[in-house]
């Protein structure tokens, strides 16, 4: 059977670069792309009408835990497994702009940006895990320890500004601009506590067997709408584009076997500090 | 002018042994005790009576902004600063039982925990930051090179379960119980992102001057109502009782400076991993 990647988060930037991907590189693999506004995601759309037999669009609201549950219960009945779940959704606070102080968090920023950036993945790990844990072992190397095969992977797409210990160092490289450091308190919180998550689910999933590897993935800085409203902050040779980060990132998950889970991984491959 | 003290979370537990401490310990210290209800918290309203000159107590449910600010208001009118600020309250869940896996895992439940054991804190930390800047340095150690003094220190009662790197070596020790590994989803990434925004706080008000220190702390593990469930997985000799744990804890607090802002301290001055 077809190998079976879902890609959440499939509207815009990154995700919609992994469905492109995927479809252009992976020939043996299907795709179902979620994301909260099917109808507004042209692009989704299009590749939906180019790859009929190998594209399905469902809706799902991370948010809301009745469209992930709904979701899951469709893909099993069609497909019966995931090879690989990429939780991509996330914002930087609903303004699409990170707090650069104290004085700009609210409650309620918090609990929005920590909704969809954090819970969301992992009320999605709940419903598809028990199909991940039915996938085919069709990504990543299974090492030569055959007690050690892995059925599905798990990426969490994450930040290396949500690395607590990275945080002074990697703001003053990252954006230049000292005024910002300590800053963008939601998204930094948001992606640590997403970590913690990635480290739970690889100590739970990788228990049994099946084994599911979940891994957490830094895709460097990105040219999408998340990061436009920082861009002349970045030295031009820092920005990738999409189809070269997912070039990375896709290389690093053909890589990942049952001896990487719960680790956080940059787009170089490098480990990521919690 | 006298030491000024904040505990929010006072009703029970570590929060209300803090103000006991205190008001024993620190004659020369007035206390803001806050929580949610004080009708219901019978051990802290005797305290007040007690202690009618040194113990004010406000209604603070740390969920809601409003009342955080409106506590803020009142303490500035009435204190005009803050030496010393613990974040206290906390739950492993609403049910006050932690996931043992991910069947447990609900965005209800996720939502509910981030949002008082991560966010209260924080939004306490927004309005209470410009009043720890008002600080006298009462608590903690001055350097000696007084560009690095601080006004007031911020402590976020964090758990060593919270840290990502610490994961699976401190289930297996703490409750021994092998089948527990990997869960208390919720709650651990509450810490995390707790930690994440100490980090973050420690950045941002200890730029300029005057600074302040903001730390996170592990209590160990105490007999209150919040470990209550798992009292039966504790060594005996692991269970401390609020008294001692606090004991501890204020003995690191009075040895804390800006050399030590942004860390985590388990309560044995230990320094907690991410
Ligand atoms: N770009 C970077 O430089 C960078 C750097 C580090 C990490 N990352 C991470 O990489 C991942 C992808 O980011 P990106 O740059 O591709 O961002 P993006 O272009 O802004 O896309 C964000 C995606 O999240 C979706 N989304 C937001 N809220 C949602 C919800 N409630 N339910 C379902 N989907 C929701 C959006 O859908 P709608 O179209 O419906 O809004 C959109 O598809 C994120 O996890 C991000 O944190 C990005
Ligand atoms: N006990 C341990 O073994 C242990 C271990 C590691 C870390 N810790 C940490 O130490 C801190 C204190 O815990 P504890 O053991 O003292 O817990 P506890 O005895 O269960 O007390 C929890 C406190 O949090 C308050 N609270 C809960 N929700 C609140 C809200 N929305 N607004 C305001 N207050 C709220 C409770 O108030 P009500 O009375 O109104 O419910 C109560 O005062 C927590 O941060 C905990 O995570 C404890």
């Amino acid at each position: 059977m077809a190998a079976v990647v879902l890609v959440q988060g499939a509207s815009r930037g990154l995700g919609l670069e992994f469905c492109k991907h995927i479809l252009s590189k992976k020939s043996e693999a299907v795709i179902i792309a979620t994301c909260r506004n099917p109808e507004k995601a042209l692009q989704l759309k299009d590749l939906g009408v180019r790859y009929p037999e190998k594209v399905t669009i469902l809706k799902v609201d991370v948010t809301r835990e009745n469209e992930i549950k709904q979701a899951s219960e469709i893909v099993k009945s069609k497909f019966g497994k995931v090879d690989l779940l990429i939780n991509s959704s996330a914002m930087l606070l609903p303004s699409g702009k990170g707090e650069t102080s104290l004085r700009d968090v609210s409650c309620e920023g918090l609990v929005a940006t920590l909704t969809t950036n954090t819970v969301g993945p992992l009320v999605m790990a709940k419903y598809f895990s028990p199909l991940l844990m039915k996938g085919s072992g069709a990504f990543g190397q299974q090492t030569a320890d055959e007690s050690k095969h892995h059925s599905g992977i798990l990426v969490n797409m994450t930040a290396k500004v949500g690395s607590i210990g990275d945080n002074r160092k990697c703001f003053k490289s990252l954006w230049k601009n000292k005024t910002r450091l300590g800053g963008w308190y939601s998204y930094r919180m948001s992606k640590a506590a997403l970590n913690m998550a990635t480290r739970n689910l690889s100590i739970e999933l990788g228990r049994g067997r099946p084994k599911v590897v979940c891994v957490s993935l830094h895709p460097g800085t990105v040219d999408t709408d998340l990061s436009r409203p920082y861009h002349k902050n970045v030295p031009k040779d820092k920005l990738f584009t999409t189809e070269c980060s997912v070039q990375y990132l896709m290389n690093l998950i053909d890589n990942l076997s049952v001896d990487k889970t719960g680790k956080c991984f940059a787009w170089d491959g490098s480990e990521v500090p919690w």
